[in-house]
C-alpha cells in the first residue's frame, strides 16, 4: 500500500514532544531551513501544556497531545519515545497526517520505509503513512558509507562509536554538566539519566541489552544500516559507548572493500557526497572534533587512510551534531523531500 | 648477544624521570610491590634536583641525572622521554646496569626486547643490557589478546581506543582538570598539553602523524603488537583517540579468529589469563569503566560478545589503568622477572 493523498505547499506542522531536545530542535530547523508550514504547533504531555516555545521569533504556546491534536495536520514529526509514538500512530494516520518518527518504534516494520534523504530518497515513495527517522549513530555512518560504495562494493564495516550525551536526552547533557560541576568540587552525585557516573568516564552501554550481550543501540547500527542501503546481508560489527561529549557523536569506521580503493579515491568520494564535509589535514591537525561541531548540519571526516589489515582497506573518523543532522534535521529533510 | 651479569637480590634501583606522572608511579609501585630494592634513587633534570618525593613512607632527594648517576646501579627504570632514554643509554649499560625503558626510542630496535610479563617473559632471556616497556595501548591489547589466542589463532585485530589524558604525562591530567573548570565558568582557556580541547570533547590524533596518515600511536600498537606475540605477519588495525578521562585507557576489540570459538570459550580463557580480571554481567549493567579503575593492577574485560560479521569473530571491551599496568606496573614487573 502506498500513499495517495498529496501535500498542500504549506503544510500545517505538529511537533509531537516540543519540550525535548529533539523538539526544541525541531522548532528551531523548521525556522532555519525556512520550512513553508502554514502553521506550526508544539504538542507535549498535559504537564508541559501551557508552556512557551520559540520557533525563530515566533513565541508559541504547547498543547496537550490528545488523539485530536492532528485534525488537520498535514506532517507530524514525532520525537516523545517510542511508546508515544506508537500510542499516536493510529491517530496521526487516521487524521490522514505524515508522521515523520524519530524513535525506533516503527523502523524496521516491514511497510514503514527508514530514510536518509541523501542515501536513499527512493524509499519515500511507497511509505503508507508512517515514515521512520534513523538512530543518529546511523545516520552518520550511512552518509558516510553511501559516498564510499560509488568507488567499490563494502564487504565488511566494522565501527567504534564515542557518543555524546544528547543522545539521552536534555536532562543528559544537564547531568553530564552538573555532575562534572560536582566532581571537580569534590561533591557527591548520583547518576539519573546514565547508568553510571558520566563525568570522565567512557559507559560501553547504550539502550538495553539484547540475548547475544550486544546493546540494542549496536543491533540497531546493523539492522537499520542493510535497511537504508538496501543490502540485508551487510557485514556491520557495532561497537557503541557513551563519552563526556555534550551533542555530537563521534566515529571510527574500518571498511573492507570487494575491490580496490585508494584513500584519495575515498576522499574524493567522501567530498563529492551530499551533506558530507571533509576536514582531513594531518600537516596541520586538521580532522573533525564533536566539541566544535555543535549546531552544524553536515557529516564531517577526517582521518581517512589505508587499513592494510585486509587487501581492500579504508578507515576513517566521522562527527555530526546528534540532535540536528542526527535527529531534528534529518526528519525536517524528510519533510521537504516529501513536498517535492 | 645476551647479558650475562647477574643481579643481586636486593638491588640498586634508579628511577630516572621521577617527578614525572610514571616516575612517581614508579616509586609508589616500587613499595606496593614490596620490590626488594637495597636503594631507591630518584633521577631528574637539574631542575628538579634536590625536591623531595616519597616511596612509601620514606623521603627521597631527587639527584641531578647525569652519566656518573648510575655507577652501583643494577636496574635503572627509565620515564623521561625518548631523547633523554637515547641520551643515557650508553652510561647506563656502560656501568653495568639493566636499563628498563618506558620510552618509545627502543622498542623495535632487534636486540632490545619487548615485554609484557604475562606475554612473553621468555624474551627476557635475551636482552644486552636494555629491555624496553611496550606502549599503554599495546599493552592491554596483548595481555587480552594472548589468552585469547590459546582457544584459536588469530587472524585479525580492529581496535578503536578511548586514551585517557595521562598518557599525555601529569601536566595533561591537569589541563583536563583546569580547562573543564575554565569551560563551565565560560573563561577562556588555551591548549598546552595537547592539539586542542580536551574538555567535553574527543581528539582523533595521540602522538605525531606518520607518511601514511596514520598516527605513531596506531602504528606503534601495529608494530608493538606483532612483536610480542612473535607474529611478523599479525593483521591489525588501529584507530586511536583522546577521551577527556583522567588516567585509565580504554578500547574496543574485534578479533577475527582462523578457527571457531564461542564467547564463553573466550570469556573463560580471559577469566584465566594472568593479570586479567573478568567483568562481564550485562543483566546487571556490569562492564568495566575508565574512572571506576584507577589504582588498579590489571587489565579488565568485558561486554565480550560474538562478533557475527565474520565467521568466527569476538568483540569485546577492555580498560586498563594507564600509568600502573600501562607504564609504571609493568616495568617493575619486568625488573621482578629478572630478579627470578
Amino acid at each position: 500500500m502506498s500513499w495517495n493523498k498529496s501535500l498542500p505547499s504549506n503544510p500545517v506542522v505538529a511537533v509531537a514532544g516540543a519540550t525535548g531536545a529533539v523538539g526544541q530542535e525541531f522548532l528551531k530547523v523548521l525556522d532555519d531551513l525556512k520550512f513553508p508550514a502554514s502553521r506550526i504547533i508544539p504538542l507535549a504531555s498535559a504537564k508541559s501544556a501551557g508552556k512557551k516555545v520559540m520557533c525563530g521569533d515566533t513565541e508559541l504556546t504547547v498543547e496537550e497531545m490528545t488523539p485530536e491534536s492532528f485534525k488537520g495536520v498535514d506532517i507530524a514529526l514525532f520525537s516523545a519515545g517510542a511508546n508515544v509514538s506508537r500510542m499516536f500512530r493510529e491517530a496521526v494516520v487516521d487524521a490522514g497526517a505524515i508522521m515523520i518518527d524519530n524513535s525506533s518504534a516503527f523502523r524496521m516494520e516491514e511497510d514503514v520505509p527508514l530514510v536518509v534523504p541523501e542515501v536513499n530518497p527512493q524509499d519515500l515513495e511507497w511509505h503508507s503513512g508512517v515514515i521512520a527517522n534513523p538512530n543518529c549513530s546511523t545516520i552518520m555512518m550511512v552518509v558516510a558509507l553511501a559516498a564510499l560504495e560509488k568507488v567499490a562494493p563494502i564487504k565488511r564495516v566494522v565501527t567504534s562509536t564515542y557518543q555524546a550525551a544528547s543522545g539521552a536526552g536534555a536532562p543528559a547533557m544537564q547531568e553530564l554538566y552538573d555532575q562534572t560541576r560536582a566532581y571537580l568540587a569534590g561533591e557527591p552525585f548520583e547518576p539519573h539519566a546514565f547508568t553510571d557516573q558520566i563525568a570522565f568516564n567512557v559507559i560501553p552501554h547504550i539502550d538495553v541489552f539484547l540475548e547475544d550481550a550486544s546493546t540494542k543501540e549496536e543491533w540497531k547500527m546493523i539492522v537499520e544500516t542493510r535497511k537504508i542501503m538496501g543490502h540485508p546481508d551487510m557485514k556491520v560489527a557495532a561497537n557503541c559507548a557513551r563519552v563526556p561529549v555534550l551533542r555530537s557523536h563521534s566515529e571510527y569506521i574500518n571498511v573492507e572493500f570487494e575491490a580496490p580503493i585508494t584513500p584519495e579515491q575515498a576522499r574524493e568520494a567522501l567530498s563529492a557526497g551530499e551533506s558530507l564535509v571533509v576536514n582531513d589535514d594531518p600537516a596541520h591537525n586538521g580532522y573533525p572534533m564533536p566539541a566544535l561541531l555543535a549546531g552544524t548540519n553536515d557529516v564531517y571526516v577526517g582521518r581517512i587512510r589505508k587499513d592494510f589489515s585486509v587487501d581492500y582497506g579504508i578507515s576513517f573518523w566521522c562527527v555530526m551534531d546528534q540532535i540536528r543532522k542526527g535527529a531534528a534535521l534529518n526528519a525536517v529533510q524528510i519533510a521537504q523531500r516529501l513536498l517535492g
